[in-house]
């Protein structure tokens, strides 16, 4: 780092704290950052200090948006007695670009996971029971199909089934398109468990 | 990017527009960039406006730098007699690692490309020229080994010969520690044309 001059060796250090960019990718973002208009680099540095300041959880169901209430909660075509559970607002943009899904979300920023030391009173699951208070007919949890996921699938389905709240797990088989001899087994086997009726 | 609110879609738009990340990573690191203390993301943000508006060319030998000489260029203890001649400052950043290399550097920030419309007039070469004014012993050109370096190289020698002072090529052949079977036969013949006595 010492070959640079010291606001560049800033950037670069700066740049290689992020997810999946090592020393070398750093350097190169960095001197592509330096070659870009001023007017971009100014709209780049602008975009992460606006979007930290600003972003914040929505009250009602969590997820990452920059007004109080995120425009899924406010929307009044959707039906709030139906709650998808998430593990975080990437899933709830994954399952929203279905464009198939009228209910809303709840989203927990992230999983219970012993393994990592986190607990159910880490995640946003409070919260989700303060919402069962209200009257909903149905939750589907569409945590992730990883052991931590399917761990706090099975919590929060315990927690909730002396409600009699109807709960519902998405289901877990081959992906479509998926080419059968490239598919975990434990996946097959799930694709087996929940076959239906033609 | 409408799944989510303005200004994450902003973030993940701005994001995207760096080199080697798509429109998956640019969300991967939006939601990595919310994530960390506001602190970090100020240092982020403010690495990159600083570096922009403070960064600029050596006057002496184009490098980026954030004064108005690089610190290789007022180091006295380097021999100002013998230039090198690389395309960007990265490439000096590797020759620097060497630490076996005393002489000063100069950075034309690109090579000649017919294909790119690049000419030799978009590159700093009139700067080198005038540099040569000076007393100078060596001229070494250690542009990339690719059809632009080469193309570079050769121009340069053809421009600086007929001053006398000494042109030299960095040696190309086989890296070390590569292994010759996965060598290409251009680099292979070059090594072969290169070698040298024991």
């Amino acid at each position: 780092m010492d070959y640079y001059s010291k606001q560049i060796s800033k950037l670069i250090e700066e740049l290689s704290c992020l997810p999946g960019i090592g020393a070398k990718s750093a350097q190169r973002l960095a001197f592509h950052i330096l070659n870009m208009p001023t007017e971009q680099v100014e709209a780049l540095s602008s975009a992460i200090i606006e979007a930290k300041r600003n972003v914040k959880y929505c009250k009602n169901c969590f997820t990452l948006t920059d007004e109080d209430v995120c425009p899924i909660c406010k929307d009044k075509a959707r039906n709030r007695k139906v709650i998808m559970v998430v593990e975080n607002t990437r899933d709830l943009a994954a399952y929203e670009k279905t464009g198939k899904f009228d209910g809303v979300y709840h989203v927990l920023h992230g999983a219970i996971s012993p393994m990592l030391g986190i607990g159910p009173n880490d995640i946003k699951l409070k919260e989700l029971l303060v919402r069962l208070e209200q009257d909903v007919d149905e939750v589907i949890i569409a945590t992730n199909s990883s052991l931590e996921g399917e761990t706090t699938a099975m919590y929060i389905s315990k927690l909730i089934k002396p409600t009699g709240i109807k709960v519902t797990r998405i289901a877990s088989g081959v992906p479509v398109g998926g080419d059968l001899e490239y598919i975990d087994e434990v996946t097959l086997l799930r694709a087996l468990e929940g076959r239906k009726e033609l």
